[in-house]
């Protein structure tokens, strides 16, 4: 049970699928729902002293159109919209419906959750470059929305933090397992947020979570102190991975609002999302970092969109995960244009195990057993005349006892057949296999995983006779320097967005593979032979990982810019990434091992260093995303609810001032079709400065920028231009390049180009 | 095999008893043995164009005296006494004693050895004090002799050293898995000595050792990367203990001279000792650091001590350890008084495992199991009602599978009952004992030892009826900030000196116990389960691991004061040192818990940022030497074996300028009887300054200063005092005292006082 709530939490679970909105109603009345109201709230009377009483009243005021209904309210909103959650049956929403005030519905639904060397594979250090610039982050508050925080986790000590900011409204709620002394200079606020699923009928026991912030899954933890953990000496995944752990931005300020639940399932209602997200806006966080996503639906019906553009416009960066459903494309989550959208990428750091045969053949395999054994001189056993033990599918007990057995290629499933070699009782094991996507914790016993390119060199030895061994077999060790690397992990979600494809998404890639990080220490990580194992830090993968290491460089940036927006920042980190890996070539697809592209990628890989001084930046505001939303052809009464307000006016721009580029061709006919796009940009260089354009596009693509030189004079000087595209008929289906605006102080201010002809 | 070797290396080890001469002469011809030849050089004829090949020449000729006798020369030694080691039939060394040149035979003899958060406990930091004030021991080269070195290790990596220093003469010498290649700017001299151990008969070979200054057992490793290991982040004895591994003098140079083998069984032979020695003072180390002791012998026949003083000579600072014989008095090692002799402390950290028992009692207990096992609710076996199960002297398999046995304290062997409790397929275990002294690779089950103060509440639950469950355990937990500690470990070898009483000894204390420190990476450290565990770091306890933190810190007060004698570095380590714990009393003995004495710790515990500015130093240079052996009573023909020369001359003062003071009382039959000392001290402070004397003494003891008040105008300046000690009849047998000047400069120059009455 234990086992695969752990290794859902890291890698992507479906929960719509685990956990649908029917089950869930079944558990209770019928009837009932939970649903989020948007009120227009303008038309409060003014007898309500404050908008709760008037959502309460309003609600409570349904009994006499609906006399034999209940009605449970949950929340009222008021940063992230005007309006409330409640319970409701539909005698009660249609009375509801018929007020004036009322502006739109929303049905409860349900979030699912995408799951340390990394400050130094980003290239921070304390020498020079962002660290020191930033002071560390000093004085930014980034909000993380998860399962909750350890609060008692070496990585939120509070050793060498600044006090807590005075505008910082916030505070550490009580509960199970939780009271307000266990916040400090580090974690200076921990709410949770439940209404909205125990509305669903979901039961919050001690034995499947706290009533409170503490988090029961070990997740929220992780990426707490993955964007903001302090310095931790000797942090390790069992000796895998040693070092100091810390996070992005190791002297910001964390708050935990848990939103994610492990209650019979894990679970989070969107309710709940909602009333944490306008909980961080009141409280005054600096950053959102949310590791999970709602179903994918129209921005006017996605309350995570809705919320985050409510908090943008007060200045709060928002960093979500793109989702683990890659490597499918058009996979993305949290889409929004004014979100940033995070891929998940490798290291260049490797977990291994090394083997020597009999032979003296010596090879290098992935291991993640988490013990320091050594094996010497073990008999190896390969049934090779039999598929089913050839490829670990079934196992002689009395045959394998105290041996190493080899299986081959011919089973796919490791998960099984690590299974298989466990409960036979064997010393240990060899799978030849093409993945290498055994989880960390399912490495039961000392086994490696080799590529099949070995496969015939040691199926070769393992059958001279009877007297084939193991000379040496070796764990816990961890190689760093390995490439190419980044790669995009092939879990990561792709793009382009389903739900606004004219928005180049991801955004940005970021580590997300064995990310090593806090856990919950209290509870077994794994099982190895009889005895379970915990530990205080450990591997995860997701995108839930890649999206704090963004949130970290979005308050290091922050720390250095402190009036600059949201899409400033957003810019700055987009257009310094880099689509290089550590091999000098252009970061490939961890899926397929062939070169990525920006709708895996993005602009690309983040650089902290090189974020803070980005030369010219694509700024945005609030009225760029109202034409946005105009010119996705909505309607008032959905606009409104994206802008929660009905006061808006279109200014008829077409584009988006967003720092990448997407152009669709349908169904070309002429032989030349051409695409414009304009862009503002804004020098932030302290200098007078030059850019000329340079363009890196395939060919079959003729791409053109007017003008091609940019004098800027004077800091926050803005300038247009024009890009634009053309293809013919003959021009390959999808294709990529880059624009790149160079100056004279060594500024490359790069933006992705996807091209797609239907 | 293996795991007797390993404990060997760990705790003191009485080789001789395990290696008799006897023993090792009868593998070989009874007739020659080897011996360490004395000669007068001045006797040289000039014809012979060096030492080495009068030696040589003086072995051959004694053929014609002694014809069927081979004789095989093996050394020949220049700097530490002008003389030659050779195997000789009692025929050849009848002849050559006839020579005149001849001055002195020693028969070789056999070596003894003596077995990381260790900086912070010392108080170095970063920020200030004696680590940057020294340039973390820069350009200092410390010379370890011991068994080798692994070089690969991290703690030997050279990142950020400075370069070989130009006067160093030293090399790394080709061998058995060893080449110059492997040295770098942090191992600058790597050398091996064996030709006495294999003239003693012991075969090196492959299986049991390297032929090279590879370290084949790990244990010096341990020494040098805890004198001046590199820094490395991460590092942990199987999770215990995790941080950042260092040397105590980081950035110190390290040459490794191989004089303790492997061969059958571990053994140093005087010879070897003798040549590594000599050789080191011809390279240029600064530091020798043995953690070596050869047995008793007076001066004139202990060849570490000889050598030592023909170091110091030449300004080498000569640091070694006391010995593991405790807690008997009187078994001090390498107490000659040029030496810095080394006493072993705890450190305020503690290794432990969490016990829950099914009534809610928990417990904190020491454990090293090395797997971060976590065990719920489990069944408790109590075999109560049999002496012998219920001290797991004997387990039935059956009635043991799948369950927490607990051995109770009616067994008094921890090691035995591990054994029985593991070989019987126990789940875990818990022994309730009074001792703590079960090594760190005997954990070989998850087990914990608890008090057996707890013994009574244990046995009462385990004894309420069938359904007794351990509800959970933990390991892998490390504690920092306990104490009382430091304490003086349990084996530290104790004075007074049983050769020269009459100097107070040990010196000084440095930890030594649970010493996290490199090893050798590639054999297994023990065994858990069925599996051999092999680990980088580990840690081992002996005044072996106490000795190089004090050479460490001599190399950074030799990096301040690059002028300053052997002795003035000695005394300003000694007299900055403390007798205060933690806990701020006086620190106590392991062993039994009372409050330990300077018989036990010397001047007190090494104090590196104190120990910079001890404001006034006891020096002496070789004078004080030969005085102090004049005033043994030797013959002219022992002094000069000390002395390696036959010119001196004797200034009958009778008291040696020590920093510390121990008086004896003979057949006292007056009322009372007064001694006294004189000592001269330096001013080596920057200023002018005005020392007052405060005297701690306890009751029945009077003791006087004369005079109490010195005035320094200049740096460099030198005042003497007379100390007088008066004693009656009643006295306390043994009492301890100290003496301190206090100046205004907050400079407490502190001496320990020993009074011993027959």
């Amino acid at each position: 049970m234990r086992r695969s709530l752990i290794s859902w939490s890291i890698f992507l679970v479906q929960l719509m699928m685990l956990l649908p909105g029917l089950t869930i109603a079944s558990l209770e009345s019928k009837r009932s729902q939970t649903y989020i109201i948007h009120m227009d709230h303008s038309q409060k009377p003014d007898h309500f002293s404050n908008h709760e009483s008037w959502h309460q009243h309003t609600v409570k005021s349904l009994s006499s159109a609906c006399p034999e209904d209940k009605e449970t309210f949950l929340y009222s909103y008021t940063h992230v919209m005007h309006g409330f959650s409640a319970k409701l049956t539909s005698c009660q929403l249609m009375e509801l419906e018929k007020s004036p005030a009322h502006l739109s519905t929303y049905k409860e639904s349900f979030g699912k959750m995408f799951t340390t060397h990394t400050p130094r594979f980003l290239g921070l250090n304390r020498g020079s470059g962002i660290w020191p610039t930033a002071s560390y982050g000093k004085d930014v508050i980034i909000g993380v929305f998860d399962t909750g925080i350890w609060p008692e986790s070496e990585s939120f000590n509070d050793n060498g933090m600044s006090n807590v900011p005075s505008r910082w409204k916030g505070k550490c709620e009580n509960g199970t397992a939780f009271s307000p002394s266990l916040c400090n200079n580090k974690l200076i606020g921990a709410r949770s947020f439940s209404k909205g699923l125990q509305a669903a009928g979901l039961n919050i026991s001690t034995e499947f979570d706290f009533d409170s912030a503490r988090d029961f899954e070990g997740h929220g933890t992780h990426t707490s102190s993955t964007a903001a953990g302090n310095y931790v000496y000797g942090a390790s995944h069992f000796g895998y991975a040693k070092g100091v752990a810390k996070g992005i931005a190791p002297r910001a300020h964390l708050a935990m609002y848990k939103v994610l639940w492990t209650s019979d399932t894990f679970a989070s209602a969107s309710t709940d999302i909602l009333a944490g997200m306008d909980q961080a806006i009141s409280d005054g966080v600096d950053i959102m970092s949310l590791s999970i996503g709602l179903e994918h639906t129209p921005l006017f019906e996605d309350v995570i969109a809705i919320a985050s553009l409510s908090a943008i416009e007060k200045g709060i960066i928002v960093v979500c995960a793109a989702g683990n459903e890659g490597p499918s494309s058009s996979t993305i989550y949290n889409g929004a244009p004014w979100i940033m959208t995070v891929a998940a990428g490798t290291m260049d750091r490797s977990y291994i195990a090394t083997l020597e045969l009999g032979n003296g053949m010596a090879f290098e395999g992935t291991s993640y057993f988490p013990t320091s054994v050594s094996i010497t001189n073990r008999p190896l056993y390969y049934g090779s005349n039999d598929t089913k033990t050839a490829g670990c599918s079934f196992l002689n007990r009395d045959e394998v006892k105290g041996k190493v057995v080899l299986c081959d290629d011919s089973n796919l499933d490791l998960n099984g057949q690590m299974n298989v070699v466990a409960s036979a009782g064997a010393y240990g094991a060899i799978f030849l296999t093409e993945s290498l996507f055994l989880d960390p914790e399912d490495y039961s016993i000392p086994g490696v995983l080799l590529h099949t390119r070995y496969a015939k060199a040691i199926k070769e030895y393992a059958t001279t006779g009877n007297n084939t061994i193991v000379k040496s077999m070796r764990f816990v060790l961890t190689k760093t320097g390995t490439g190419p690397a980044p790669q995009v992990a092939y879990f990561s979600s792709r793009g382009p967005d389903p739900i606004n494809p004219s928005v180049l998404k991801p955004d940005i890639l970021a580590p997300g593979v064995d990310v090593l990080a806090a856990v919950r220490p209290d509870v077994p990580f794994m099982e190895a032979g009889k005895y379970d194992l915990v530990t205080d830090y450990a591997l995860y993968s997701g995108t839930s990982m890649a999206t704090p290491h963004i949130a970290g460089v979005a308050a290091l940036v922050k720390a250095v810019h402190r009036n600059w927006s949201p899409a400033a920042i957003r810019s700055a980190m987009m257009t310094t990434s880099t689509n290089a890996d550590n091999a000098y070539g252009t970061i490939r697809d961890q899926w397929n091992g062939l070169t990525a592209t920006p709708l895996e990628f993005g602009a690309g890989h983040v650089d902290p260093n090189l974020a803070m001084d980005p030369g010219l930046v694509y700024d945005m505001g609030p009225q760029d995303y109202i034409d946005f939303l105009c010119g996705l052809g909505y309607t008032a009464k959905q606009m409104s609810a994206v802008l929660r307000t009905s006061k808006w006016s279109c200014e008829n721009r077409t584009d988006i001032n967003y720092p990448s580029f997407i152009a669709y061709f349908a169904n070309q006919t002429t032989s030349w079709s051409e695409k414009h796009f304009t862009r503002t940009v804004t020098n932030v260089g302290d200098h007078a400065s030059t850019y000329q354009a340079a363009l890196k596009v395939p060919d079959g693509m003729i791409v053109k920028v007017e003008p091609n030189i940019m004098r800027f004079t004077n800091k926050y000087e803005e300038q247009k231009f024009v890009l634009s595209i053309q293809v013919d008929k003959d021009s390959p289906k999808v294709s990529y390049g880059y624009l790149e605006w160079i100056d004279e102080h060594n500024h490359v201010v790069s933006s992705p180009i996807v091209v797609i002809r239907d």
